[in-house]
């Protein structure tokens, strides 16, 4: 969770921007680095296969105390949630352990065992593992391979001016709790794809402002939310309330990142349709429209004070 | 390289296997975990999938003074070697950079070029990547799919009582350089399935006694190996030459570990066939029989003074 402050160094989304620059692909990659998992056509008849790999490390992640089974859950769900993003069925995961000095057996076995509960629940299979030496810290890696109807694979890019900005369940202070606990949101994603079929959609992991500056960097557009309508958890109220230091509400739902919920955009067309059936199909998760996409590129959020422009910067986890 | 010595912890084979036992599997994982990779049927017409997930870490597969590239070499090349030991063919791999406080993104960049020059040799794609903190030390795992031919897919299970024990290039001393450079053994294993079929595959990656020691053990047989017979690389007979106290060539070659050679089994039949074949086709890689599987379990090794008993145990990461 909280991330490792660094001077002279590149950002991971520009350090990735580089290395994705030349990396070999083949006619067989659909849509390679840069979405939330790789599109691959494996000769799969009416299927593209997703695939995405992630990591979760002691300390940067999660902390040592932590509930081994959460942190388990925590590292197959953020994964799981890529798949989601475009509204895939997640199929097969790979595992490695990077092991700590003196590390706990009981506690490995229990971190697989909150992975295996998720894989259970979600009828993924655990397909094999390696376990490595890494000395300071637990470092648990996640590859996971997914697939999706060629028609029903949702990509970061299509968003279109005029089509209204969703979000799944609420946002900020996702530190308290949420960021162990969280449900990947595939049914959603799956129900959308299937009934309403957004123009685009991403995972909400590096917050809403950094997210949704993929999305509108992709289609060459910008946004304008209105704060009124922002899902602001209400651990990030509270955190607010409890400390000065804290972020202000509004900043925690656009910046803490790891809400690990779904953004999409829709033609405004279907916002009344897709309100009462999203409702009528999953009651437990809040759905909200929160602003609109607009042809001027960035991402400006409307207060009762005025229109504010907001940097697409999300949780950047190398500055 | 050199493995990390720890007191009261499970080994590695040890925990994988307890952790294997609880992994959810669907009716699509043909083999899970305990072969060189798991093998999926993913509704491809023909084929059959191999997923694999690796990692090296500094400090522990290389020092931190390595030259980047090879580090990259030898982070995908390890995966690669496990493709091979089923006959597959990779064809995509996803990566996960853990980085060190202060590192230095030309570093970073030539780690990636080192992966990059081998997955274009092997007309791999490198699909995805993600990055991560690991605070103290460099942690590159790397998730990689492959294919085979249904009928082609060797697994390590298979030899037959009175097969031939084979092995292609040389054993021991891997850590003077052929661990950061290796070539994976792609061609050769593809041509064994092709043309001769062999009874069960391995790579040797922990070690001749430990690697093959799995063989037998599917197999619930054993080998008698012959010592003159061993191709024992020149590094290790000059390192045990060198100093009292490094292993002598003998075992070096049974349990350095890193060769990333194939060990299989054929019947004896095929022997002459094979050798002459073999070395048109493949005039640059040596390949030895080494010994034969034999009815009674256990590893033997004729020496001039008699027959030894070696224990299965290869180069264990966590003891």
């Amino acid at each position: 969770m909280s991330e490792t402050k660094r001077e002279k160094q590149p950002d991971e989304f520009e350090l990735i921007s580089r290395l994705s620059a030349k990396l070999p692909t083949g006619d067989s990659v659909v849509g390679g680095a840069g979405d939330d998992c790789a599109v691959i056509d494996a000769g799969v008849p009416g299927l593209w296969q997703l695939h995405k790999t992630d990591a979760v490390v002691e300390g940067v992640h999660f902390t040592r105390d932590a509930d081994p089974q959460q942190v388990g859950h925590k590292a197959l769900g953020r994964a799981l949630s890529d798949i989601a993003a475009m509204a895939g069925t997640p199929r097969w995961a790979t595992v490695t352990l990077g092991l700590p000095d003196g590390f706990d057996a009981e506690t490995v076995e229990s971190v697989y065992d909150g992975m295996a509960a998720l894989a259970k629940r979600h009828d993924v299979s655990l397909v094999g593992g390696e376990t490595v030496a890494n000395p300071e810290r637990l470092f648990i890696g996640v590859s996971l391979v997914g697939e999706v109807a060629r028609d029903k694979c949702l990509l970061r890019s299509g968003a279109a001016v005029g089509d209204g900005v969703w979000v799944t369940g609420e946002l900020g202070g996702s530190i308290a709790g949420h960021h162990l606990t969280f449900t990947p949101r595939l049914a959603e994603a799956q129900w959308l794809a299937a009934n309403f079929k957004p123009s685009a959609m991403i995972d909400l992991s590096d917050g809403l402002a950094g997210d949704l500056g993929h999305l509108l960097t992709s289609a060459n557009a910008g946004a304008e939310l209105l704060e009124s309508a922002l899902p602001i958890r209400r651990e990030a109220r509270l955190r607010a309330k409890e400390s000065e230091a804290a972020k202000p509400p509004l900043l925690a739902a656009l910046t803490d990142g790891e809400d690990y919920e779904l953004c999409f955009t829709l033609g405004q067309g279907q916002a009344v349709a897709l309100l009462d059936r999203f409702k009528q199909e999953f009651p437990d998760t809040p759905l909200c429209c929160i602003g609109k996409i607009v042809d001027r590129p960035g991402l400006k959020i409307r207060q009762k004070t005025g229109l504010m422009e907001i940097a697409t910067r999300g949780h950047v986890h190398f500055q």
